[in-house]
């Protein structure tokens, strides 16, 4: 093994994809030492993807001022990347569920304000490339908070301002938009979304997603019906149909928010990432690609972390493979491309025992050494070194 | 991948080797259905051994009549060689501690007389040539039992004839051997034994075996006080010193009963089988060898069948990786020469669960298809096939 690439998910609730990383190349230098190993710590979309994207593009964080998903001001960061041009947001730093107790989850107060004065403060600093991730979010007010952050008014039928959350969407009569912020219409926003949801209906964001964020059975309602009528009123105002656009209805329709007032488009998370990281020219003559996160199984396929490094290393015809806490469906998997998948766990235990994260590093580093002296020995024999 | 042997020891209480195999053999045709695969279902002088030679050399069982550990008859068997020069015997099908419940075990009571029974008909049969796994005893008997069988008469120092049981080795003045059976001046025995231990002594047979063969702490000095004597008592009439030769504690000392009373040698039970099923011709031009047993660890360096294995692949540079339901010291496997050494657990799982018969044949099946995939995908790239 002369070049072998690590390209892997955090194991979720155990390690990050950094600490993941750095146990596959102890693992890769027991065995070859001479190796050249270079790691992509990944996410798809979630968690995590500020902190890849600002490592990747040599950027510096930048603190500030925002208000949390229930407009209390907080003290939270995005970052802008090496050349000065891209802000890198990850919606979930403002706007993430995690910032919220048990209790105070509300989609229909919660709303995505923060994450609008997030961008407004990359605007002032001169940014008009956006990459936002909008995973975890708390919020199902379909971006509205974001664009009144952004200078957009919205009014009932009687002409009164709207405030926050979830529950004006049903109230939004009309959408005033003369005081966008000008430099939004020389902006562009790639967002980073792996959810195919449409903007209302059965299969809308309140449906699908607005239950883990607080909603009950009537919050759902009237959430759907809130994001119908004001998909309707943003027809009116936009000229855009966004009700069953894929993506839509991500992050409680923020996704929606983006394809109907910015210069948007929606990506894959993975996909986003590795195109950010130019993965596809760094992975060149790679003789192996190890990939991986904590539970692979054929939801793998579908937009995460491994099927999208599968789809660039294809490119090249580089082997890839996964390396997981937990495998399932390996027939499926191997039929879509990889050349094999690998439980790292030892001996039969507790998924407790499994997870901890000295036990996790040590079993990860021992699969790989073991699967790489595999590999290695039959491509030195290719050599003519043994 | 053209050529793959298998040679895996059981999955003590899980699998046995023939299962432990079919399901590696699976895996492989899985991943390379041309692949031609050897299987030799392995055991380490304990149980299985029987099986395995009697298949290995196109032998017969013979069914036969014989005296358990406490003197009950019983229908037992042992083989004979497709040549029908050769006994098959395995001490443990009628001598062997899971014959007894729990109450029964009690090495003072217990003998080794139904294997002479075993030998005395194969000796009748004709055969001259005898091969024997000693492992898995229920007797600390000093093999008396078995020379008793074969026409050997004990005397206690009143002339009184003795009885069977490990009690009977402190009486023990004279041993007649005026009518051991005449067969035996031209018979080899060759015996199946993996442990090292001396005949009396703080390493011999009754202080590390005994007990789990039923003895108190009091019996333990008793029956190790009785090896001691009896030893002076084999020395006068064999003229042979068997009390610190390794391995004469064997199964209760009928390690040292074979070493002085026989033309016999004690060979480790890996490397008898590895001899008798022709191992090293059979694996030549193999493109890789996957052993494995249960548990793995640095244990499975002394004398197991991951050792024997490796051994023999040495001679040739054929790669030997290890698959196991649970691995430990793989730093130290590494050194000691295995390219690769691989757990089936697929997840965290219950050892309860692990054992489960179909879910560990799965899991082998599973790990050895995603190796032999790795494995193929470098061999192949060497072939130019890729």
């Amino acid at each position: 093994m002369k070049k072998v690439v690590v390209a892997m998910d955090s194991f979720k609730g155990c390690l990050s994809s950094v600490e993941v990383e750095q146990a596959a190349e102890e693992g890769i230098k027991d065995v070859c030492p001479d190796c050249r190993v270079i790691c992509f710590p990944m996410a798809d979309g979630g968690e995590g993807i500020l902190e890849i994207l600002v490592e990747a593009t040599h950027g510096t964080y930048h603190e500030v001022l925002a208000n949390d998903p229930l407009m209390r001001q907080m003290k939270t960061c995005y970052g802008i990347s090496g050349d000065g041009e891209t802000a890198l947001i990850e919606m979930a730093t403002v706007n993430g569920l995690p910032l919220l107790t048990e209790l105070e989850r509300n989609p229909m107060l919660t709303t995505t304000f923060g994450t609008g004065e997030l961008i407004l403060d990359a605007l002032d600093q001169g940014c008009r490339k956006f990459i936002i991730g909008i995973g975890g979010s708390a919020t199902n007010d379909a971006g509205l908070g974001m664009l009144q952050a952004l200078g957009i008014r919205l009014v009932d039928d009687g002409g009164k301002a709207l405030g926050t959350g979830g529950k004006i969407m049903n109230q939004v009569a009309s959408i005033d938009c003369s005081s966008f912020h000008p430099a939004l219409r020389n902006a562009h926003f790639t967002i980073a979304c792996d959810v195919r949801n449409p903007f209302y209906g059965p299969q809308g964001a309140a449906h699908i997603f607005a239950r883990q964020k607080g909603a009950d059975n009537a919050m759902i309602e009237e959430l759907d019906r809130g994001m119908h009528s004001l998909s309707e009123v943003i027809k009116l105002t936009t000229g855009r149909e966004i009700g069953h656009v894929p993506g839509a209805g991500a992050a409680g329709g923020l996704g929606g928010a983006f394809l109907a007032f910015m210069n948007a488009e929606l990506k894959p998370g993975i996909e986003l990432l590795l195109q950010t990281l130019n993965f596809g020219e760094r992975i060149k003559g790679a003789d192996l690609i190890i990939t991986g996160e904590g539970r692979v199984d054929q939801q793998s396929l579908m937009g995460k972390v491994p099927s999208g490094v599968l789809e660039e290393a294809r490119k090249q015809s580089i082997p890839v493979i996964v390396v997981a806490g937990s495998v399932e469906d390996t027939e499926i998997l191997n039929q879509a491309g990889f050349q094999g998948i690998y439980s790292i766990v030892s001996t039969p235990m507790s998924l407790e025992e499994a997870i901890k994260p000295e036990t996790a590093k040590a079993n990860i580093s021992r699969t790989v050494a073991q699967l790489i002296s595999l590999a290695d020995y039959f491509q030195n024999r290719k050599n003519g070194s043994l």
